[in-house]
């Protein structure tokens, strides 16, 4: 029996992902939020997305370990490669291979253990178009994907990949956040934050952040180093 | 640029997989086995693996630790729950949630950092038609999602899933595996066996896998409790 009323929330502790936990909240889903632990530089991310988890009162908040760093070939989960700290052409180096369709299949897992058919992604086709698996024909293929791999797709339940941010602009999704009232001062998007969570405010992630909030017209909470 | 003759391959320590790998290996693919420790009841499985890589000259083994305890739910990885000694119906308790979309999932990231574009995987449609993700319909899904996910995708490079023992019975896998010189001492299929690897005879895996060296009129190499 399928509970149309739990959905899995991926919450990496960032703005984006944090928007997205807030908009699932307000369409009335009951919020189990997924964290990982990959390997990526700064933990700091791992802090903020339990602040988060806490502060949206979700229903269980799991951190799963992934053993990311024996694969490599990112700069995020590989300390041989260096965060650019100007803007990239093609699909930019900070690209974890594979990061997203991991993270929805340790969302699949839990949706089938708690009957669940809803997940949430706060992935951005417009800020991130270099990165293949943000992009809506991408989500589609998971939708598909997803159906044809469960029990409940056996069963003829369709699973529903939501991605409320896929097509707003920074800009816009802050201006969303704010009308649900995130609080921005507990989340960290820097590449490479440091143990406090303070930003460097030069990488890519933090260009567009930074901008977001300007053209948003708010104050800007970021802690920047 | 794609290197069409890498090849991932799923290397579970059991008799498929083994076979699988074979068959990857006669078609010419320099082969890069993938393992994983899922918190799997029996160790001896990985032991399995490990000498089954060896003994087919792999060009690299990685065994990445999921964790998958967490998500809970199958006899697999749930100690709070039997495996049963009796054939099931339905989709049995020993199925663990999205566990190929997991490991198809690490495989194409492993596969995006070599730049390779094959996989292969030995799911079995017709001993395992209670599993959802062993079925045709699933891997094509997959390789239509693997396509859209990756770099080499957007480059315009589709990914194979190769599945050749989708549509072979327990029988005509040890009859091709033996055809390849496959040594089945060295593997483990039983879903209970020791620290050494020796099998329970009872389970469903260790019946299909009796079942099939007796119907291929074939010495049983299985060390049994």
């Amino acid at each position: 029996m399928t509970n149309f009323n739990k959905a899995i929330v991926l919450v990496s502790g960032g703005l984006d992902s944090t928007t997205t936990l807030a908009i699932a909240k307000d369409l009335g889903f009951d919020c189990y939020a997924l964290s990982f632990n990959y390997g990526q530089r700064h933990i700091s991310e791992l802090d903020a997305a339990k602040k988060v988890a806490n502060s949206f009162n979700v229903k269980d908040h799991k951190i799963i370990s992934l053993d990311m760093g024996q694969i490599g070939g990112s700069a995020l989960t590989d300390s041989t490669i260096d965060v650019p700290d100007a803007p990239s052409e093609g699909i930019p180096i900070t690209y974890v291979p594979a990061r997203n369709t991991i993270f929805l299949s340790y969302a699949l897992a839990w949706a089938e253990v708690l009957n669940a058919n809803d997940i949430f992604i706060g992935v951005n086709a417009v800020d991130y178009s270099g990165y293949p698996d943000c992009r809506p024909e991408y989500i589609k293929a998971y939708e598909q994907l997803a159906s044809l791999a469960t029990k409940a797709g056996v069963e003829g339940s369709p699973f529903k990949v939501h991605t409320p941010l896929i097509e707003l602009s920074k800009k816009d999704i802050i201006k969303k956040g704010s009308s649900l009232n995130v609080d921005y001062a507990l989340t960290v998007s820097c590449y490479q934050a440091d143990d406090e969570g303070q930003a460097c405010g030069v990488c890519d992630s933090c260009r567009f952040r930074k901008e977001g909030f300007k053209t948003a017209n708010l104050a800007d909470p970021t802690h920047y180093q």
